[in-house]
């Protein structure tokens, strides 16, 4: 058994927002060698998801208005997380409701998607350097 | 290491609607050979579900209830994403809130599952033949 | 490759709670001897989850407050899974939306984790014993 591990990192300008990083998952598997076996995406962070979902810029934009009206940002004192001295509680709850990591079929040496999967990256609380760990293994 | 691929086509009648999938994989495990390792189900579609619940109609009634309430599916102008001429924003969403994959464990060659747990397909845009990919690793 | 089983039993004595499971987690990796590969952990129930999040007690609060509000557990007569005798409808639909499980990457013979990532327990039917499934292959 083969394993490999890269970590990539992200720094969003804003608070909330989504970066396709398929190309990026891509280059890691073809550095692996490693042509069959699973391939595991997640944020380091906690108020940060991963996800496979549609690169259309009205679909994104849906994401972040749903989230936003369902898991509020404001008033910030609604959150007990936020009497720590944080504000972003919601960024917490946003990443469970999008989920933290995808794990995605290595086949051939290629990410095993249909014709529309792609993967995110989906920032809940930017504005700083966050990581994104990529470990596959297989042979 | 070995590894073992399927494909399962499921088309359901109406946009969404949920089917016990478990015997399928069960049988897809059994193929592959492979006694201890780990079990990725998931839909190659981003309208779609995978997940693990109870085979109970009457629970399955109320997961699409809480979703059609959750995600209205109209009025269709609500979401950017039904500007491109698509009228499935609302599926798109909905599958991030049930998830996209999951992974089982495999254990002496059998899915290991607790008492009640049933892998399911969850369609929340129906009306065409839609793949889930079943990738088993393991020896 | 090699793989490793274990189950943790939890038994907690409110409907709802959340338990930080990170340290019985990396003992059972450790006891595996795995150094490189995937960690997965899953409840063998279907009314409770296993997710990565932060453990502050504020938080923990927060996710409790809004799941109750998001899907709440009265009344009793509101969800279809009931009328089967039941009583926990709403714990099916969290444990959906905070979702199943978690893949952790193991790397070096550690959970391969950012910072402040913990492994919880999520109960929402709690007041008897239930099990989670630890499993782990690499080499």
């Amino acid at each position: 058994m083969k394993s490999y591990r890269k970590v990539l990192t992200f720094n969003l300008p804003s608070r909330t927002g989504f970066v396709n990083i398929t190309d990026e998952v891509e280059a890691a598997l073809h550095e692996s060698g490693i042509r069959e076996g699973l391939c595991l995406v997640n944020p380091m962070h906690i108020t940060a998801s991963v996800f496979v979902n549609d690169d259309e810029p009205g679909l994104l934009a849906d994401f972040e208005r749903f989230f936003a009206a369902t898991v509020p940002h404001e008033p910030i004192r609604q959150w007990r997380h936020n009497d720590t001295g944080e504000d972003n509680a919601d960024a917490h709850v946003k990443r469970q409701l999008m989920g933290r990591e995808v794990v995605v079929a290595v086949t051939a040496g290629r990410l095993d998607f249909g014709t529309w999967e792609r993967i995110f990256y989906g920032e809940w609380d930017g504005r700083r350097p966050k990581r994104v760990l990529v470990k596959i293994i297989g042979e």
